[in-house]
């Protein structure tokens, strides 16, 4: 038997075609957290009376191989949930033919993409403070490097190097409450759900869920239907923020790297050339992470217009938030990987960043200057408007050392979120081991991602 | 003089119109935070030595004027900014001058939107959770009123009303926490940032973000500039997620309540009629609700899209930012007071509910029967499916009074979501009790939102 | 009698609030077309024998007096359809009551939108071919001037202000197509169809089409309902390329506008200043019009979501695409007036322009010379690669001269977009005749857009 | 040597990977448009006196084996035209070398496309007219089959399943006029614009042109290059129109074909089955279609995205334009064959769609059947209104068929729409005719798609 549903007529074949779609390649990424969600269903099942110990560890050896080898899913098969319990019922007959027992595809790929999700979620977490370690350290070293802050893309105000790296940082560090808040959402299992309506066992549900290290059970089974698309939805959004704080970074640096801005260079290692001028060493990479941006946006949307004219239950259209959903996230973490590596190997060019401050960028400045003096600001801003050639240089980083407020150039504040990275790391690594733990006694074996 | 930036030129009027666009209409709804956001740089101008407390009492008296009367914001003026600058100036003379000192409108609009989208966010929570008490109230009524689940929009297995109701109301719960993140981000002071590269003044930011009542200081004064637009969009994605909810209630609702169902029933007062058809009553509201949850999205959309390739610093581009967030907050407010509206108006039809139960509705309850009875649940489902015909109707309530997990039809955990809907009120209250007292201790006045 | 389909009962006041919404404001702009769409229907009745020629001579009076007047539409009207039958009603009584025979507010505003989007079609593409003369006199005066060429935001190879301004023209010219087939589907007239499904009276739809100076007629009754929002948005995605050429043309001018490459200077009247800094003069209305893209972008997407799930036959939501229609336009046509603005008041700075080549812009050049003396292109290509530091400056102008072939900055081919401007203008002159000769003609009575 | 602008350093390997990205593999669709594109070249060059008639010969050999044969892009080739450039270098040595002279990657790729698109366009305008004629013989063989006729999703008045199916039938051929739009667009050669700024040959691009069977060359260089992108965003509204036409279907269907409604049926090989509930035969494929609706409106943001905020020339982001450009025909084409499929296979219920008429349907015909005796139609509404019991069924073949006036169930003027259909593909017939004839004279080989 191939289909889980087949029972005595064909599918067309373009029909077939057209719903399977890519799912079954999509599916080869949830082979290792549908395998170890049916263990946990296995184990729910014996506790209900349904199998028994020296059947639930039958199921787990071969659900061990499994998850060792990888297997490779048909586009017949249709999606990771047949493969495997064809599989099971190929190894160990009519055990395999139980195991579908209390359980749905819908409540499966839930569960799957939970797992699934709540990895990425780590993985995406941890390449985050990594670059966000390399902003901190490019900020640091380079705190008192003076740079021409911009407003409307004119020079407006001195600035510094250290605070150009350390408003990404700290977006970056806001969008780590965004991630927490989807891996929140995320962290709640919904097996035991089947196929929206729950089941007519007493299965312990509360049980599943811990046996995968969840923090709760998604209560209502209906609504754990209905959040197939949302909880993607938002963790496309986090990424997207995240995306697009490197898409600010890239943007900069495209000008910025420019000859005729010549503030920072990147080594040619990072630059592609082209096919017809000789001459050439293209912010390629940059450009593409800019572009990737709007991928994720464009992700983002997709799903929540697939969602969001729905009836309650189960649809068939959730089918395609799982791409999104997957191309998102390895999207983001290859785009972090690269602005890793940006910032790493950025060339800091002091000389050509002082080029950069005109004399008139210290014209507010002096219009506070006069404040102090006893002008009023209004009359202030007016005097030295009207007499823009009377200004004179100041030295740059007198300047902007001499801005001592919180967060301002002369104090950045880095000890700050030296502190926020810390402190998320040291949260990362908890929820991790909560899981590992989980898994790794779930399997009898340790679990690594 | 009008314009903050008037400095001897005539700006050309079709420039002028184009970029003030309809800003000052929007600034009308931001005349009080901006009041409020200017009192609390008063006082940190006092504290820094620039203005003394006389004149700060003399600022004081006229903006509570400001905020008792309202004013009204000309297109010349721009924007709520000048036009407070402006009426301060013409009160109080070299007085309103000078408060312009060490601040610049971008760090005010973002003091602006920081105070708008807080006391928004309390209102949004509080109809939110309006709304999930009358779900709350509706699950409860009907719990064992049995409904044909569906997927697919195809009649799957028995469920209830209650656990119809409930869904929706566990999925606005997860919105909660997605709008205290926004919450989370939103509740960081910019002020001081000035034009995002600080100033040559000491002035103590933490004070003034303790004056308004926030939770921290927004560190890098560049990326105070930056997060204009992200906390937008983060606002706006939480919306985004209530107003699908929403737009899952109507969408079931239109269904639903045609007579081809009637499984619940409108009264007539929410709906409106037909100009050519006599007999008719349409589910408009529901309608409209499901294109403004597209409108949301779309505003969204609009937010990341104008963020997501711009340059470090502010841009102008930024203001196009401001309309979609208000209309959002408006959309959103007044989609959850419909939805409430219905939800409390809606009848339940037992009958036509009950009429909707097929005699195949039974087919995996009937399969997991003969699991319990020693057949594995493959061949069950291969009997079952061979032998349709002999399906027997069930007893549906009978039926969803059977399934006793957590989360199914006859346990739904109802009492779990009380318990969260009771935390989050409270949560809510207090932080509304952070705010509205710094804000009454700052005006010397009893402030109420 | 205020509302077309009342009948005994009252509607819940927020129900109506929610559903009418801004409807009533927006329908402000349809007055207009309303009262036109309604005289050529009493025609039509009059040709069905339901009025005769003294009734339909009564109504166009009052009409007329409608489009000379203007009249409010209150909220409690709903929209204009219902203010102007009670308005007729008012004035004429029993026959006032009848006009709404064989038509439904559904046909109403389809032919309402269907003349406004004519009109405003009109004026678009008339702004777009002066936008077009005014860079076509922009690129013949500069046809010589040489401006360094980039890609990847890198200098590439030399190129022109006329090659520059002269692919702004072409890609407007190219944007007329997707205008002129959005008002071919916009050129078919629905009146007849009623709610969807026609009336049981013998009206002559082609002669209603004839008085309206329409095409020909929209057949199928439920095509012309199930039309709505999508005219709309094909309308949205031919405004959206001509935003994105307007943006790509800002983004342009906010970089090269920009002191560190000074080859174009804005005059200051265009430009804004800042509030704290009194140097500024800032490229705002550039920004505006790069943000206002992502508007009308959003505008497009907002219809295409709104009407991507709904069931045939008219519903509710499509209410919500006209708020995003109206804006588009007006957005449009304002950025169009504004890119006129700044392309004629633009400041080429010949000197900056040269400054701006580097000598290895002239790379791939010099490998073609290599070509000619026998070398393969690529053998040509690392030759130069190798030794780019011998590359010398060539004389820009005469380099960009001697590229001869079509559409090359020797050669830019200005003669054909003159005479694509010229034809597309004539062509736009004969469709507006047609139009304002039929309505003339309707009225009795001159009319003007 | 693998890459065309290798010049003697190593790119980093994490760089490559993420500028690279599945390019690669997206070229394996480009691979026999780039062969012919580089033979057209090579001809420009023999006029240009570059290449000899032999060296053409040469070229053309192998060129036509690699059209045969298909090859393999590597991911370190990066690209098609990488990997063509290496083929011909490795059969013809010096020769290969010597193909790039006068041409770059940027007007490869656009040529590439264009001629991708334009076949893609001859097939999705085939597959669409071929769904024309299967919606037309179903509303030719259903045209008196009453169906109730619904507005707001209730049941409005009386129509027929001839409607119904022609409503689509004239939405599509509207597509057609947009499709055609785009292929109007796409239909201009870009070859010759190099790098977008031209090359120092005297190359003749109308010759290139013409011998590629384009109606005209795109006249301006950089439009050339800065149309990257457009174009696909042109097709893909176009794309998302025909979409958006299926999803209207599908959404109609999926309801129609639930029991509750039984208008029609889908035969159960158009349905899959669930793995948990026996029973069920669900609508999977028109939920795909749906939700495939969403992803190709979401590839059409993606693009418009991406290209609104760049500055002129070549940017590398437009390489993420060319994936949802290609999934977007591919989902197009797959959606249009199984709404052929599915509209061939529908069978219809007449019985179950006359059990659809409630009484209340006649209420609009019943008032304008009191006009015509002489009350008022405000009145007669009223009236009708009032007694809503007194309304008695009518026989619905009767009424549909007495709604004689053009588009109106009883006069569906299909013999229009087969007049455009027929028009359309002979529009077509031709179009290809061309296209194939210039191939296949350029290639001397008989070209098929």
């Amino acid at each position: 038997m191939t289909k889980l549903w087949e029972k005595g007529y064909e599918l067309n074949r373009e029909i077939e075609c057209f719903t399977v779609g890519e799912d079954y390649l999509l599916d080869q990424a949830l082979v290792k957290a549908d395998a170890i969600g049916t263990l946990a269903h296995a184990k729910t099942l014996e506790q209900a009376g349904i199998l028994n110990s020296y059947e639930v560890e039958s199921l787990k050896k071969v659900l061990l191989k499994i998850l060792k080898e990888d297997i490779t899913i048909t586009p017949e098969e249709e999606d990771v949930h047949t493969a495997i319990e064809n599989y099971l019922t190929k190894e160990l007959g009519e055990l395999g033919k139980n195991i579908h027992t209390a359980r749905s595809r819908n409540d499966q790929i839930l569960i799957d993409l939970r797992l699934y999700s709540k990895e990425r979620l780590f993985e995406v977490e941890e390449t985050l403070l990594e670059s966000c370690r390399k902003l901190y350290s490019l900020a640091q070293r380079h705190r008192d490097i003076p740079m021409p802050g911009r407003t409307h893309f004119r020079v407006a105000m001195p600035s510094s190097v250290g605070l150009w790296a350390g408003a990404f940082l700290e977006s970056l560090l806001d969008d780590l409450i965004l991630l927490e808040s989807a891996y929140s959402l995320n962290n709640q299992s919904p097996l035991g759900s089947a196929a929206g309506y729950g089941v007519s066992l007493n299965i312990d549900r509360k049980f599943t869920a811990g046996l995968l290290g969840f923090a709760k059970v998604q209560n209502n089974v209906l609504y754990a239907s209905n959040s197939r698309g949302k909880i993607e939805a938002v963790i496309l959004s986090a990424l997207s923020q995240v995306m697009i704080d490197l898409s600010k970074l890239a943007t900069d640096l495209i000008i910025f790297t420019a000859p005729e801005f010549g503030y920072f260079e990147l080594p040619k290692e990072l630059c592609p050339g082209s096919s017809i001028m000789p001459q050439k060493y293209n912010p390629a990479a940059l450009e593409i992470l800019r572009a990737k941006t709007n991928v994720v946006i464009s992700y983002l949307f997709e799903v929540l217009n697939i969602i969001s004219s729905l009836p309650s239950g189960y649809n068939q259209d959730f089918q395609e938030t799982k791409g999104p959903l997957m191309r998102g996230f390895e999207i983001t973490l290859a785009s972090l990987k690269v602005a890793g590596l940006v910032i790493s190997n950025l060339k800091v060019n002091e000389e050509s960043l002082l080029r950069g401050f005109s004399d008139d960028i210290f014209a507010a400045d002096e219009a506070l200057r006069l404040v102090r003096q006893g002008m009023t600001f209004r009359d202030a801003y007016q005097e030295v408007a009207k007499h823009l050639e009377r200004l004179e240089a100041s030295d740059p980083k007198e300047n902007i050392l001499s801005k001592t407020h919180l967060g301002a150039p002369g104090n950045l504040g880095l000890e700050v979120t030296k502190e926020r990275m810390d402190e998320a790391a040291s949260k990362l690594k908890k929820q991790k081991e909560v899981y590992l733990n989980a898994i790794s006694s779930l399997l009898g074996a340790p679990y690594e991602i």
